[in-house]
Protein backbone atom coordinates (compact mmCIF):
# COMPACT_ATOMS: atom_id res chain seq x y z
CA UNK A 1 0.00 0.00 0.00
CA UNK A 2 1.77 3.19 -1.07
CA UNK A 3 2.55 5.78 1.26
CA UNK A 4 0.61 8.55 -0.58
CA UNK A 5 -2.75 6.20 -0.53
CA UNK A 6 -2.16 5.76 3.08
CA UNK A 7 -2.16 9.60 3.79
CA UNK A 8 -5.35 10.03 1.09
CA UNK A 9 -7.00 7.50 3.47
CA UNK A 10 -5.84 9.28 6.95
CA UNK A 11 -6.78 12.70 5.31
CA UNK A 12 -10.06 11.86 4.41
CA UNK A 13 -10.81 9.81 8.12
CA UNK A 14 -9.72 12.87 9.68
CA UNK A 15 -12.64 14.79 8.17
CA UNK A 16 -15.37 12.01 9.29
CA UNK A 17 -16.25 13.86 13.06
CA UNK A 18 -13.17 10.99 14.28
CA UNK A 19 -11.40 12.10 17.03
CA UNK A 20 -8.84 9.35 17.24
CA UNK A 21 -7.12 7.76 14.41
CA UNK A 22 -3.90 5.44 15.03
CA UNK A 23 -2.16 6.41 11.70
CA UNK A 24 1.73 4.08 11.63
CA UNK A 25 3.02 1.10 13.71
CA UNK A 26 6.69 1.91 14.71
CA UNK A 27 7.61 -2.11 15.04
CA UNK A 28 10.25 -4.03 13.27
CA UNK A 29 11.03 -2.71 9.44
CA UNK A 30 12.18 -6.11 8.61
CA UNK A 31 9.03 -8.51 10.11
CA UNK A 32 6.21 -5.89 9.17
CA UNK A 33 7.76 -4.10 5.86
CA UNK A 34 4.01 -2.62 5.28
CA UNK A 35 4.32 -0.29 8.12
CA UNK A 36 8.09 0.55 7.04
CA UNK A 37 7.22 3.76 6.25
CA UNK A 38 5.97 4.88 9.55
CA UNK A 39 7.78 8.03 9.61
CA UNK A 40 6.78 9.17 6.16
CA UNK A 41 3.70 8.73 6.64
CA UNK A 42 3.69 10.68 10.32
CA UNK A 43 5.76 13.26 8.20
CA UNK A 44 2.81 13.76 5.60
CA UNK A 45 -0.29 14.09 7.55
CA UNK A 46 -2.21 17.27 7.49
CA UNK A 47 -2.62 17.65 11.24
CA UNK A 48 -5.65 19.49 12.19
CA UNK A 49 -7.27 20.56 15.30
CA UNK A 50 -9.86 18.08 17.05
CA UNK A 51 -8.30 14.72 15.80
CA UNK A 52 -5.23 13.04 17.66
CA UNK A 53 -3.29 11.41 15.11
CA UNK A 54 -1.91 8.55 16.86
CA UNK A 55 0.77 5.63 16.62
CA UNK A 56 2.23 2.24 18.02
CA UNK A 57 5.56 0.59 19.25
CA UNK A 58 6.38 -2.52 21.20
CA UNK A 59 9.59 -1.48 22.35
CA UNK A 60 11.52 1.84 23.75
CA UNK A 61 13.57 1.90 20.11
CA UNK A 62 9.63 2.23 18.37
CA UNK A 63 8.27 4.83 21.08
CA UNK A 64 12.27 6.64 20.60
CA UNK A 65 11.27 6.78 16.61
CA UNK A 66 7.24 7.48 17.40
CA UNK A 67 8.95 10.74 19.02
CA UNK A 68 11.20 12.41 16.10
CA UNK A 69 7.65 12.61 14.32
CA UNK A 70 4.64 15.16 14.74
CA UNK A 71 2.25 12.29 15.44
CA UNK A 72 0.18 12.97 18.76
CA UNK A 73 1.71 10.50 21.73
CA UNK A 74 -0.47 7.90 23.82
CA UNK A 75 2.07 6.53 26.67
CA UNK A 76 1.06 3.33 27.03
CA UNK A 77 1.63 0.01 28.53
CA UNK A 78 0.75 -3.52 27.72
CA UNK A 79 0.80 -7.25 28.76
CA UNK A 80 0.04 -10.27 26.76
CA UNK A 81 -1.78 -13.22 28.76
CA UNK A 82 -0.56 -15.40 26.15
CA UNK A 83 3.42 -16.47 26.34
CA UNK A 84 3.17 -17.65 22.79
CA UNK A 85 1.52 -14.57 21.14
CA UNK A 86 4.18 -12.44 23.25
CA UNK A 87 7.08 -14.33 21.60
CA UNK A 88 5.92 -14.06 18.06
CA UNK A 89 4.29 -10.39 18.06
CA UNK A 90 7.45 -9.06 20.61
CA UNK A 91 10.39 -11.68 20.29
CA UNK A 92 10.18 -11.96 24.42
CA UNK A 93 8.17 -14.19 26.97
CA UNK A 94 4.99 -12.56 28.02
CA UNK A 95 6.76 -11.85 31.89
CA UNK A 96 10.30 -10.42 29.76
CA UNK A 97 7.73 -7.78 28.36
CA UNK A 98 5.93 -7.37 31.51
CA UNK A 99 9.25 -5.93 32.78
CA UNK A 100 10.10 -4.43 30.00
CA UNK A 101 7.12 -2.12 30.66
CA UNK A 102 9.57 -0.39 33.68
CA UNK A 103 11.72 0.77 30.57
CA UNK A 104 8.81 1.80 28.58
CA UNK A 105 7.82 3.52 31.78
CA UNK A 106 11.16 5.48 32.11
CA UNK A 107 11.47 6.42 28.38
CA UNK A 108 7.84 8.12 29.01
CA UNK A 109 9.12 9.88 31.73
CA UNK A 110 11.74 11.79 30.14
CA UNK A 111 9.67 13.07 27.64
CA UNK A 112 7.57 14.41 30.07
CA UNK A 113 4.57 12.18 29.37
CA UNK A 114 2.38 10.54 31.96
CA UNK A 115 1.41 6.94 31.00
CA UNK A 116 -2.38 6.61 30.22
CA UNK A 117 -3.21 3.68 28.81
CA UNK A 118 -2.81 -0.10 29.03
CA UNK A 119 -3.36 -2.81 26.63
CA UNK A 120 -4.25 -6.52 27.51
CA UNK A 121 -3.34 -8.68 24.52
CA UNK A 122 -5.11 -11.84 23.86
CA UNK A 123 -7.29 -10.78 26.35
CA UNK A 124 -9.87 -13.17 25.61
CA UNK A 125 -8.02 -16.15 24.90
CA UNK A 126 -5.20 -17.28 22.09
CA UNK A 127 -4.95 -19.52 18.53
CA UNK A 128 -2.15 -20.83 20.90
CA UNK A 129 -4.46 -22.45 23.96
CA UNK A 130 -2.09 -20.29 26.38
CA UNK A 131 -4.20 -17.31 27.46
CA UNK A 132 -7.08 -18.53 30.15
CA UNK A 133 -9.83 -15.45 29.93
CA UNK A 134 -10.88 -16.56 33.30
CA UNK A 135 -7.97 -15.06 34.58
CA UNK A 136 -8.06 -12.02 32.67
CA UNK A 137 -8.00 -9.90 35.91
CA UNK A 138 -4.64 -11.63 36.99
CA UNK A 139 -2.86 -10.45 33.96
CA UNK A 140 -4.71 -7.04 34.65
CA UNK A 141 -3.35 -6.91 38.17
CA UNK A 142 0.47 -7.95 37.35
CA UNK A 143 0.55 -5.00 34.69
CA UNK A 144 -0.85 -2.57 37.11
CA UNK A 145 1.66 -3.67 39.64
CA UNK A 146 4.61 -3.31 37.52
CA UNK A 147 2.88 0.27 36.76
CA UNK A 148 2.55 1.36 40.42
CA UNK A 149 6.48 0.28 41.06
CA UNK A 150 7.46 2.87 38.64
CA UNK A 151 4.72 5.58 39.88
CA UNK A 152 2.70 4.72 36.58
CA UNK A 153 -0.96 4.09 37.02
CA UNK A 154 -3.20 4.42 33.36
CA UNK A 155 -6.39 5.03 33.74
CA UNK A 156 -7.77 3.27 30.69
CA UNK A 157 -7.77 -0.37 30.01
CA UNK A 158 -8.39 -2.35 26.62
CA UNK A 159 -9.19 -5.39 26.68
CA UNK A 160 -8.10 -7.06 23.50
CA UNK A 161 -9.18 -9.92 21.70
CA UNK A 162 -6.76 -10.46 19.83
CA UNK A 163 -8.21 -13.32 17.75
CA UNK A 164 -11.90 -13.26 17.74
CA UNK A 165 -12.55 -15.58 20.56
CA UNK A 166 -14.69 -13.99 22.33
CA UNK A 167 -18.69 -14.22 22.53
CA UNK A 168 -21.34 -12.00 23.80
CA UNK A 169 -21.31 -13.75 27.37
CA UNK A 170 -17.67 -13.69 27.52
CA UNK A 171 -17.67 -10.45 27.10
CA UNK A 172 -19.90 -9.82 30.09
CA UNK A 173 -18.30 -12.12 32.31
CA UNK A 174 -15.03 -10.72 31.85
CA UNK A 175 -16.38 -6.94 31.95
CA UNK A 176 -18.48 -7.44 35.07
CA UNK A 177 -15.49 -8.92 37.34
CA UNK A 178 -13.02 -6.18 36.15
CA UNK A 179 -15.12 -3.04 36.27
CA UNK A 180 -16.51 -3.96 39.81
CA UNK A 181 -13.10 -4.81 40.77
CA UNK A 182 -11.30 -1.77 39.27
CA UNK A 183 -14.60 0.91 39.88
CA UNK A 184 -12.38 4.07 39.16
CA UNK A 185 -10.77 2.70 35.69
CA UNK A 186 -12.26 3.00 32.29
CA UNK A 187 -12.65 -0.55 30.30
CA UNK A 188 -12.22 -0.32 26.50
CA UNK A 189 -12.47 -3.19 23.60
CA UNK A 190 -10.14 -3.50 20.97
CA UNK A 191 -11.87 -6.24 18.97
CA UNK A 192 -11.49 -8.83 15.54
CA UNK A 193 -14.36 -9.63 13.65
CA UNK A 194 -12.82 -13.02 13.32
CA UNK A 195 -15.75 -14.94 13.81
CA UNK A 196 -18.60 -12.78 13.45
CA UNK A 197 -18.94 -11.97 16.78
CA UNK A 198 -17.53 -8.43 16.24
CA UNK A 199 -20.64 -6.18 16.52
CA UNK A 200 -22.02 -9.15 19.06
CA UNK A 201 -19.24 -8.44 21.92
CA UNK A 202 -19.84 -4.47 20.97
CA UNK A 203 -23.27 -4.53 21.91
CA UNK A 204 -22.84 -6.72 25.10
CA UNK A 205 -20.19 -4.04 26.28
CA UNK A 206 -22.50 -1.30 25.47
CA UNK A 207 -24.75 -2.42 27.45
CA UNK A 208 -22.22 -2.14 30.57
CA UNK A 209 -21.07 1.23 29.87
CA UNK A 210 -18.42 0.68 27.80
CA UNK A 211 -18.03 3.54 24.97
CA UNK A 212 -14.63 2.84 23.30
CA UNK A 213 -13.87 0.68 20.64
CA UNK A 214 -10.78 0.50 18.75
CA UNK A 215 -11.91 -0.62 14.93
CA UNK A 216 -10.61 -0.09 11.55
CA UNK A 217 -12.15 1.02 8.01
CA UNK A 218 -13.84 -0.82 6.11
CA UNK A 219 -12.93 -3.70 8.56
CA UNK A 220 -9.31 -3.60 7.27
CA UNK A 221 -6.56 -5.58 8.38
CA UNK A 222 -5.58 -9.03 10.16
CA UNK A 223 -2.18 -10.19 12.29
CA UNK A 224 0.95 -12.19 11.17
CA UNK A 225 1.52 -13.40 14.29
CA UNK A 226 -1.61 -14.47 15.57
CA UNK A 227 -0.80 -18.34 14.96
CA UNK A 228 -3.85 -18.48 12.16
CA UNK A 229 -4.72 -17.87 8.11
CA UNK A 230 -8.38 -16.72 9.10
CA UNK A 231 -6.70 -13.58 11.12
CA UNK A 232 -9.04 -10.82 9.97
CA UNK A 233 -8.96 -6.78 10.70
CA UNK A 234 -10.21 -5.10 13.97
CA UNK A 235 -14.24 -4.60 13.69
CA UNK A 236 -15.45 -2.33 11.04
CA UNK A 237 -15.33 1.17 11.81
CA UNK A 238 -18.67 2.15 9.66
CA UNK A 239 -20.92 -1.03 10.90
CA UNK A 240 -19.54 -0.08 14.79
CA UNK A 241 -20.90 3.84 13.82
CA UNK A 242 -24.02 2.36 12.17
CA UNK A 243 -25.13 0.16 15.12
CA UNK A 244 -24.30 2.99 17.95
CA UNK A 245 -26.24 5.13 15.33
CA UNK A 246 -29.10 3.20 15.17
CA UNK A 247 -28.88 1.93 18.65
CA UNK A 248 -29.12 6.05 19.61
CA UNK A 249 -25.53 6.45 21.04
CA UNK A 250 -24.30 9.65 19.10
CA UNK A 251 -20.33 8.90 17.50
CA UNK A 252 -20.32 12.40 16.35
CA UNK A 253 -19.27 10.97 13.20
CA UNK A 254 -20.67 11.27 9.91
CA UNK A 255 -21.52 8.13 8.36
CA UNK A 256 -21.78 9.07 4.51
CA UNK A 257 -18.21 10.39 4.63
CA UNK A 258 -16.77 7.16 6.35
CA UNK A 259 -18.68 5.30 4.31
CA UNK A 260 -16.83 7.08 1.33
CA UNK A 261 -13.63 6.22 3.28
CA UNK A 262 -14.22 2.61 3.31
CA UNK A 263 -14.81 2.25 -0.92
CA UNK A 264 -11.46 4.27 -1.16
CA UNK A 265 -9.75 1.94 1.40
CA UNK A 266 -11.08 -0.60 -0.88
CA UNK A 267 -9.64 0.01 -3.67
CA UNK A 268 -6.50 1.17 -2.59
CA UNK A 269 -6.06 -2.31 -1.32
CA UNK A 270 -6.99 -3.86 -4.25
CA UNK A 271 -9.94 -6.71 -3.31
CA UNK A 272 -12.87 -6.54 -1.31
CA UNK A 273 -13.32 -5.34 2.50
CA UNK A 274 -15.04 -7.06 5.13
CA UNK A 275 -17.28 -4.26 5.99
CA UNK A 276 -20.97 -4.31 5.55
CA UNK A 277 -22.48 -1.00 5.48
CA UNK A 278 -20.19 0.32 2.77
CA UNK A 279 -21.95 -2.05 0.01
CA UNK A 280 -26.00 -1.76 2.30
CA UNK A 281 -25.81 1.75 2.81
CA UNK A 282 -27.66 3.59 5.81
CA UNK A 283 -31.16 2.22 7.05
CA UNK A 284 -34.00 4.15 5.86
CA UNK A 285 -36.62 5.14 8.72
CA UNK A 286 -40.06 5.41 8.42
CA UNK A 287 -40.28 9.48 8.72
CA UNK A 288 -43.14 10.11 11.88
CA UNK B 1 -26.12 -23.68 -9.15
CA UNK B 2 -26.47 -27.13 -10.70
CA UNK B 3 -29.40 -29.24 -9.11
CA UNK B 4 -26.52 -32.18 -8.62
CA UNK B 5 -24.19 -29.65 -6.68
CA UNK B 6 -27.58 -28.20 -4.16
CA UNK B 7 -28.29 -31.99 -3.76
CA UNK B 8 -24.56 -32.86 -2.70
CA UNK B 9 -24.79 -29.60 -0.34
CA UNK B 10 -28.36 -30.67 1.19
CA UNK B 11 -27.26 -34.13 2.12
CA UNK B 12 -24.06 -33.05 4.07
CA UNK B 13 -26.08 -30.75 5.70
CA UNK B 14 -28.18 -33.92 6.75
CA UNK B 15 -25.65 -35.19 8.57
CA UNK B 16 -24.86 -32.23 10.54
CA UNK B 17 -26.75 -32.47 13.08
CA UNK B 18 -29.18 -29.84 11.71
CA UNK B 19 -32.63 -31.25 12.12
CA UNK B 20 -34.77 -28.85 9.72
CA UNK B 21 -33.71 -27.86 6.51
CA UNK B 22 -35.16 -25.62 4.11
CA UNK B 23 -34.41 -27.12 0.60
CA UNK B 24 -36.50 -25.65 -2.10
CA UNK B 25 -38.76 -22.58 -3.27
CA UNK B 26 -42.12 -23.19 -4.91
CA UNK B 27 -41.69 -19.89 -6.78
CA UNK B 28 -42.44 -18.49 -10.36
CA UNK B 29 -40.19 -20.38 -12.20
CA UNK B 30 -39.47 -17.00 -14.66
CA UNK B 31 -39.10 -14.69 -11.63
CA UNK B 32 -36.39 -16.86 -10.16
CA UNK B 33 -34.97 -18.96 -12.63
CA UNK B 34 -32.37 -19.96 -9.45
CA UNK B 35 -35.17 -22.19 -7.85
CA UNK B 36 -37.16 -23.60 -11.32
CA UNK B 37 -35.84 -26.87 -10.16
CA UNK B 38 -37.57 -27.32 -7.12
CA UNK B 39 -39.44 -30.39 -7.88
CA UNK B 40 -36.31 -31.99 -9.09
CA UNK B 41 -34.62 -31.39 -6.38
CA UNK B 42 -37.40 -32.40 -3.66
CA UNK B 43 -37.48 -35.72 -5.38
CA UNK B 44 -33.77 -36.38 -5.72
CA UNK B 45 -32.89 -36.07 -1.43
CA UNK B 46 -31.65 -38.18 0.61
CA UNK B 47 -34.56 -38.74 3.39
CA UNK B 48 -33.38 -39.54 6.76
CA UNK B 49 -35.01 -39.44 9.97
CA UNK B 50 -34.78 -37.14 12.04
CA UNK B 51 -34.29 -34.37 9.58
CA UNK B 52 -37.20 -32.31 7.78
CA UNK B 53 -36.43 -31.34 4.44
CA UNK B 54 -39.11 -28.50 4.01
CA UNK B 55 -39.82 -25.70 1.26
CA UNK B 56 -41.30 -22.41 0.23
CA UNK B 57 -44.06 -20.42 -1.52
CA UNK B 58 -46.39 -17.73 -1.81
CA UNK B 59 -49.34 -19.05 -2.53
CA UNK B 60 -51.64 -21.80 -3.32
CA UNK B 61 -50.00 -23.16 -6.41
CA UNK B 62 -46.85 -22.89 -5.33
CA UNK B 63 -48.25 -24.85 -2.56
CA UNK B 64 -49.43 -27.38 -4.59
CA UNK B 65 -46.70 -27.89 -6.21
CA UNK B 66 -44.68 -28.38 -2.78
CA UNK B 67 -47.68 -30.75 -2.32
CA UNK B 68 -46.93 -33.34 -5.23
CA UNK B 69 -43.37 -33.56 -3.79
CA UNK B 70 -42.18 -35.79 -1.05
CA UNK B 71 -41.04 -32.81 0.95
CA UNK B 72 -42.17 -32.31 4.50
CA UNK B 73 -44.77 -29.48 4.60
CA UNK B 74 -44.65 -26.63 7.30
CA UNK B 75 -48.36 -25.06 6.46
CA UNK B 76 -47.33 -21.41 7.35
CA UNK B 77 -49.11 -18.16 6.88
CA UNK B 78 -47.26 -14.38 6.01
CA UNK B 79 -47.71 -11.14 6.25
CA UNK B 80 -46.02 -8.30 4.95
CA UNK B 81 -45.18 -5.14 6.55
CA UNK B 82 -44.49 -3.04 3.93
CA UNK B 83 -46.50 -2.90 0.86
CA UNK B 84 -43.69 -2.04 -1.57
CA UNK B 85 -42.40 -5.26 -1.32
CA UNK B 86 -44.70 -7.34 -0.95
CA UNK B 87 -45.84 -5.90 -4.45
CA UNK B 88 -42.44 -6.49 -5.95
CA UNK B 89 -42.32 -9.87 -4.25
CA UNK B 90 -45.71 -11.40 -4.77
CA UNK B 91 -47.15 -9.22 -6.60
CA UNK B 92 -50.03 -7.73 -4.54
CA UNK B 93 -50.57 -5.48 -2.38
CA UNK B 94 -49.68 -6.29 1.55
CA UNK B 95 -53.35 -6.17 2.35
CA UNK B 96 -54.24 -8.23 -0.71
CA UNK B 97 -51.60 -10.75 0.58
CA UNK B 98 -53.18 -10.75 4.03
CA UNK B 99 -56.77 -11.94 2.48
CA UNK B 100 -54.51 -14.17 0.12
CA UNK B 101 -53.75 -16.34 3.52
CA UNK B 102 -57.26 -17.49 3.75
CA UNK B 103 -57.00 -19.40 0.43
CA UNK B 104 -54.03 -20.70 1.42
CA UNK B 105 -55.44 -21.86 4.35
CA UNK B 106 -57.98 -23.47 2.86
CA UNK B 107 -55.43 -25.26 0.39
CA UNK B 108 -53.74 -26.82 3.73
CA UNK B 109 -56.58 -27.98 5.38
CA UNK B 110 -57.92 -29.89 2.01
CA UNK B 111 -54.39 -31.44 2.35
CA UNK B 112 -55.28 -32.29 6.05
CA UNK B 113 -52.73 -29.39 7.17
CA UNK B 114 -52.95 -27.54 10.38
CA UNK B 115 -50.93 -24.11 10.35
CA UNK B 116 -48.35 -23.98 12.67
CA UNK B 117 -45.99 -20.84 11.80
CA UNK B 118 -46.70 -17.23 10.80
CA UNK B 119 -44.11 -14.98 9.00
CA UNK B 120 -44.15 -11.70 9.19
CA UNK B 121 -41.86 -10.26 6.35
CA UNK B 122 -39.88 -6.55 6.66
CA UNK B 123 -40.97 -6.54 10.47
CA UNK B 124 -38.54 -4.32 11.01
CA UNK B 125 -38.07 -1.87 8.58
CA UNK B 126 -37.89 -1.75 4.55
CA UNK B 127 -35.89 -0.13 2.15
CA UNK B 128 -38.71 1.60 0.76
CA UNK B 129 -39.47 3.24 3.74
CA UNK B 130 -42.80 2.19 4.24
CA UNK B 131 -42.77 -0.78 7.02
CA UNK B 132 -42.31 0.49 10.53
CA UNK B 133 -41.00 -1.74 13.18
CA UNK B 134 -42.99 0.09 16.42
CA UNK B 135 -45.90 -1.33 14.30
CA UNK B 136 -44.88 -4.83 13.99
CA UNK B 137 -47.52 -5.96 16.77
CA UNK B 138 -49.93 -4.49 14.31
CA UNK B 139 -49.36 -6.65 11.49
CA UNK B 140 -49.10 -9.84 14.04
CA UNK B 141 -52.45 -8.72 14.94
CA UNK B 142 -54.15 -8.31 11.89
CA UNK B 143 -52.53 -11.76 10.44
CA UNK B 144 -53.60 -13.29 13.46
CA UNK B 145 -57.16 -11.91 12.86
CA UNK B 146 -57.55 -13.35 9.26
CA UNK B 147 -55.95 -17.16 10.63
CA UNK B 148 -58.79 -17.30 13.62
CA UNK B 149 -61.77 -16.12 11.11
CA UNK B 150 -60.29 -19.45 9.03
CA UNK B 151 -60.05 -21.40 12.08
CA UNK B 152 -56.59 -21.51 12.14
CA UNK B 153 -54.05 -20.48 15.05
CA UNK B 154 -50.44 -20.64 14.28
CA UNK B 155 -48.34 -21.19 17.56
CA UNK B 156 -44.61 -20.24 16.18
CA UNK B 157 -44.22 -16.26 15.02
CA UNK B 158 -41.32 -15.78 12.71
CA UNK B 159 -40.02 -12.22 12.66
CA UNK B 160 -37.94 -11.55 9.17
CA UNK B 161 -35.75 -9.13 9.07
CA UNK B 162 -35.62 -8.84 5.36
CA UNK B 163 -32.95 -6.52 4.42
CA UNK B 164 -31.24 -5.97 8.09
CA UNK B 165 -32.32 -2.96 9.35
CA UNK B 166 -32.53 -4.58 13.00
CA UNK B 167 -30.00 -3.88 15.85
CA UNK B 168 -29.91 -5.37 19.09
CA UNK B 169 -32.18 -2.20 21.08
CA UNK B 170 -34.54 -2.72 18.48
CA UNK B 171 -35.00 -6.42 18.58
CA UNK B 172 -35.33 -6.12 22.38
CA UNK B 173 -37.88 -3.59 22.14
CA UNK B 174 -39.75 -5.61 19.46
CA UNK B 175 -39.49 -8.83 21.26
CA UNK B 176 -40.06 -7.60 24.67
CA UNK B 177 -43.53 -6.01 22.98
CA UNK B 178 -44.87 -8.49 21.16
CA UNK B 179 -43.72 -11.59 23.57
CA UNK B 180 -45.58 -9.70 26.28
CA UNK B 181 -48.59 -9.41 24.29
CA UNK B 182 -48.60 -12.82 23.28
CA UNK B 183 -46.95 -14.93 25.90
CA UNK B 184 -48.71 -18.31 24.58
CA UNK B 185 -46.64 -17.96 21.01
CA UNK B 186 -43.03 -18.55 20.41
CA UNK B 187 -41.18 -15.85 19.03
CA UNK B 188 -38.42 -16.69 16.40
CA UNK B 189 -36.24 -14.82 14.08
CA UNK B 190 -35.16 -15.00 10.30
CA UNK B 191 -32.22 -12.54 10.45
CA UNK B 192 -30.09 -11.54 7.67
CA UNK B 193 -26.73 -9.81 8.30
CA UNK B 194 -26.94 -6.71 5.71
CA UNK B 195 -25.19 -4.71 7.91
CA UNK B 196 -23.30 -6.73 9.96
CA UNK B 197 -25.73 -6.74 13.12
CA UNK B 198 -26.70 -10.26 12.71
CA UNK B 199 -25.37 -11.86 15.33
CA UNK B 200 -25.62 -8.62 17.30
CA UNK B 201 -29.30 -9.41 16.98
CA UNK B 202 -29.44 -13.16 17.59
CA UNK B 203 -27.14 -12.60 20.84
CA UNK B 204 -30.56 -9.76 21.96
CA UNK B 205 -32.59 -12.07 21.30
CA UNK B 206 -31.26 -15.74 23.05
CA UNK B 207 -30.85 -13.58 26.08
CA UNK B 208 -34.89 -12.94 25.53
CA UNK B 209 -35.14 -16.94 25.29
CA UNK B 210 -35.79 -17.02 21.62
CA UNK B 211 -33.92 -20.26 20.17
CA UNK B 212 -35.22 -20.34 16.72
CA UNK B 213 -33.11 -19.02 13.99
CA UNK B 214 -33.06 -19.35 10.25
CA UNK B 215 -29.78 -19.18 8.81
CA UNK B 216 -27.90 -20.24 5.32
CA UNK B 217 -24.62 -22.26 5.42
CA UNK B 218 -21.75 -19.56 4.47
CA UNK B 219 -24.00 -17.17 4.81
CA UNK B 220 -25.11 -18.16 1.13
CA UNK B 221 -28.16 -15.89 -0.68
CA UNK B 222 -29.93 -12.52 -1.40
CA UNK B 223 -33.08 -10.99 -2.32
CA UNK B 224 -33.71 -10.13 -5.72
CA UNK B 225 -36.33 -7.68 -4.76
CA UNK B 226 -35.31 -5.76 -1.53
CA UNK B 227 -34.74 -2.79 -3.45
CA UNK B 228 -31.33 -2.29 -2.83
CA UNK B 229 -27.65 -3.89 -4.34
CA UNK B 230 -26.13 -4.91 -1.19
CA UNK B 231 -29.06 -7.14 -0.31
CA UNK B 232 -27.58 -10.09 1.57
CA UNK B 233 -27.73 -13.28 2.66
CA UNK B 234 -29.36 -14.57 6.31
CA UNK B 235 -26.80 -15.10 8.79
CA UNK B 236 -23.97 -17.44 8.77
CA UNK B 237 -25.15 -21.21 9.97
CA UNK B 238 -21.58 -22.06 11.21
CA UNK B 239 -21.19 -18.45 12.37
CA UNK B 240 -24.45 -19.08 14.75
CA UNK B 241 -23.58 -22.35 15.96
CA UNK B 242 -20.12 -21.30 17.20
CA UNK B 243 -21.52 -18.52 19.32
CA UNK B 244 -24.24 -20.26 20.65
CA UNK B 245 -21.94 -23.20 21.66
CA UNK B 246 -19.42 -20.85 22.80
CA UNK B 247 -22.07 -18.98 25.13
CA UNK B 248 -23.30 -22.74 26.66
CA UNK B 249 -26.19 -23.00 24.54
CA UNK B 250 -25.91 -26.86 22.89
CA UNK B 251 -27.26 -26.91 19.05
CA UNK B 252 -26.82 -30.26 18.42
CA UNK B 253 -24.81 -29.70 15.12
CA UNK B 254 -21.35 -30.94 14.48
CA UNK B 255 -19.33 -28.18 13.90
CA UNK B 256 -16.67 -29.54 11.93
CA UNK B 257 -18.95 -31.14 9.89
CA UNK B 258 -20.94 -27.71 8.92
CA UNK B 259 -17.42 -25.83 8.53
CA UNK B 260 -17.01 -28.40 5.69
CA UNK B 261 -20.04 -27.71 4.26
CA UNK B 262 -19.96 -24.11 3.68
CA UNK B 263 -16.29 -25.16 2.19
CA UNK B 264 -18.58 -27.14 -0.06
CA UNK B 265 -20.68 -24.48 -0.35
CA UNK B 266 -18.48 -21.94 -1.44
CA UNK B 267 -16.80 -24.11 -4.43
CA UNK B 268 -19.99 -24.83 -5.73
CA UNK B 269 -21.17 -21.11 -5.84
CA UNK B 270 -17.51 -20.32 -7.38
CA UNK B 271 -17.10 -16.89 -4.98
CA UNK B 272 -16.11 -16.23 -1.55
CA UNK B 273 -18.70 -16.53 1.13
CA UNK B 274 -19.32 -13.93 3.94
CA UNK B 275 -18.97 -16.85 6.66
CA UNK B 276 -16.41 -16.28 8.97
CA UNK B 277 -15.52 -19.61 11.34
CA UNK B 278 -15.17 -21.49 7.73
CA UNK B 279 -12.19 -19.53 7.13
CA UNK B 280 -10.96 -18.74 10.94
CA UNK B 281 -12.04 -22.24 12.37
CA UNK B 282 -12.78 -23.70 15.99
CA UNK B 283 -12.20 -21.99 18.90
CA UNK B 284 -9.22 -23.32 21.32
CA UNK B 285 -9.89 -23.17 24.94
CA UNK B 286 -7.35 -23.34 27.81
CA UNK B 287 -7.51 -26.96 29.25
CA UNK B 288 -8.85 -27.01 32.90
Amino acid sequence: MPTSDKLRLINALAKTGLTDINCASFVNKKKVPQMADAEELAQGITYRDNVRFTGSWLNKSGFERARSTPLHLSPYVFAYASNEFAERNNNMTAEQNLQNQTVLIESYKEAGLVVDTAYIFTAFGSEFGDADPRDCEGTIAKLLDVCAASGASPGLIYLADTVGFANPLLIRRVLDKVMNKWAQLEFALHLHDTRGMGLANVAAALELGVRRFDASIGGLGGCPFAGMKGASGNICTEDLVLMCEEMGIATGIDLDAIIDCAHMAEKIVGHPLPGKTMNAGRIRHVSV
